[in-house]
């Protein structure tokens, strides 16, 4: 039987991260309430430390660790964002990471994980999970999770708590889902500081399996790693931390098309002026396609990080 | 003789527009600093509405209009920012504006133009001015001149008053200068709230008109429109207006080149997460490339704006 993180692990997270996290900026723009029908209220988390959300959720795992855990560091597998959230969390703590990264990263990811001081261990993509038993076997490195971990979704949840503290009563709360980590981070900070907000997740169609996944109760795999632009949103399937959270506390997930991913994503750049990355795009689509049909709702939507290529994406982009 | 703006002009400016422009947040970073050495306030005009500060100006002079004049309506040559922050300036205080844009501006500007309500006039760009003048003539509008216009320095100027205000004593401001409005009206704020604070102008180095005039306080026109990245500033040369302001109030005048134009555009863009046009990189390049030489100073930067092209400005970026 697995410990689920309670709502208030939230506000317990939050003070441990005061002073260590960016209270990152809330933005609101009359564009894209006219456009949505709503009045909306962007969380920036694409200004966090790193780039993203995942500093948060990494810092709160790390700093509860033991003084014997921590002696020995920590180890994940990682090529995103979670990596330079975790070797930004150890570096501040003095604790040794580890991240093993399929052979094929970007050499960017890798040097940005390696300029936060974290050890870089390549293997092939399908070796990552193996690589890291071995490399706990041999060193004792203790394993952070990118999602599937009660401190990692506590420490996600913070964001939604400071947007909820700022801003006032929200009738719903948009969030992201890939793992998780951020979605039920975010309904347990709603539970906590406005049980009457309704939490609501976005997934990508091609990768629905967090839809499923909610509906049936059981963890849906997907087979293959989902080829969706929201690159931070390719997990095969939910956390077993995860999933009994969603249940319990989000009221519904949403899935949008990749060209609705891409259309909120020009958007959010070009009218908004927000480098964000596809995964942040993904929670503020339905917004702006229609599907959420009751309007005039105060709407927060956790934009999840800015860690993108730039001129990729920019050429998908229409006139 | 011309009739300068005072620095108190600014203040009066700031009470006109208050409430009326978005007070644009102010963006610090740890990576930023470190790289330059300085403590840098980065003022967001990105996220002014129209996405540029030129509402700023437009909104002060058109406010400023006799009965008469308002009722008349207003005229201007400008494809750029000025065009839409004119546009919403008449838009939102019930006057008609007409913009004279060359036949050849990309449609996009055309229609956001066109979006706040303006009236578009289009012809051989070499015809803008004759064309201008006849619609005065012929209707009586007003000219608003994009920069040489007392009441455009003063309202561009409330960027800087905004920003000292909030983070108290600066060492050094810095703006892009095109045709001055930004750098007079900044520097105008400097003298009425700072007057310790130096004010430096940044130009690209191929089309350094501005600091020419400066240096021998005679107007230095060039014979062509320079071929710069910065959009925003290919003006071939300063206003009456602004020259003497620039004489009186601003410490230097720098250069930089293309390429640094492109490296501090790219370090906005993806480290700092801003969408910000090449304008806005240009003022800031001096303080990466280490032109600036005194370092531990508490720096102001003028981010003028966020109207890109993405995916052709992203093509130019580095690995």
């Amino acid at each position: 039987m697995i410990e689920l993180p309670q709502p208030t692990a939230v506000l317990d997270a939050a003070v441990r991260l005061q002073g260590i996290v960016n209270q990152t900026p809330i933005h609101t723009s009359r564009t894209l309430d006219a456009q949505s029908g709503q009045h909306i209220f962007l969380k920036c988390e694409n200004f966090q430390r790193v780039g993203a959300f995942k500093f948060r959720g990494a810092y709160n795992a790390v700093s509860q660790l033991s003084e014997a855990q921590k002696a020995a560091g920590v180890v994940t597998h990682s090529s995103g964002n979670h990596a330079q959230g975790l070797a930004l969390a150890a570096q501040l703590l003095g604790v040794k990471a580890t991240i093993v990264m399929p052979e094929d990263s970007p050499q960017i990811k890798k040097a940005a994980t390696a300029g936060y001081g974290a050890t870089i261990v390549t293997c092939p993509a399908i070796e990552r999970e193996v690589v890291c038993r071995e490399l706990i076997a041999e060193h004792g490195y203790t394993l952070i999770h990118p999602y599937d971990n009660p401190h990692i979704i506590a420490g996600a949840g913070t964001a939604a708590r400071e947007l909820l503290q700022a801003v006032g009563p929200l009738d719903l709360l948009l969030a992201p889902i890939g793992g998780g980590g951020l979605l039920s981070g975010t309904a347990l900070a709603a539970a906590a500081v406005q049980p009457n907000c309704q939490v609501i997740g976005v997934e990508p169609a091609i990768a629905n399996d967090a839809q499923q996944s909610w509906q049936t109760g059981q963890i849906v795999r997907l087979t293959a790693v989902p080829p969706t632009l929201a690159d931070g949103l390719r997990t095969r399937y939910v956390g077993e931390h995860n999933l009994p959270i969603l249940r319990q506390h989000v009221a519904d997930i949403l899935t949008v098309t990749e060209a609705e991913i891409v259309a909120a994503l020009q958007f959010l750049w070009t009218r908004l002026k927000l480098v964000v990355e596809p995964s942040s795009a993904v929670a503020l689509a339905p917004l702006l396609t229609g599907q959420i049909r009751q309007k005039g709702q105060r709407v927060g939507v956790i934009l999840s990080g800015g860690n993108v290529d730039v001129a990729g994406l920019g050429a998908l982009f229409t006139n």
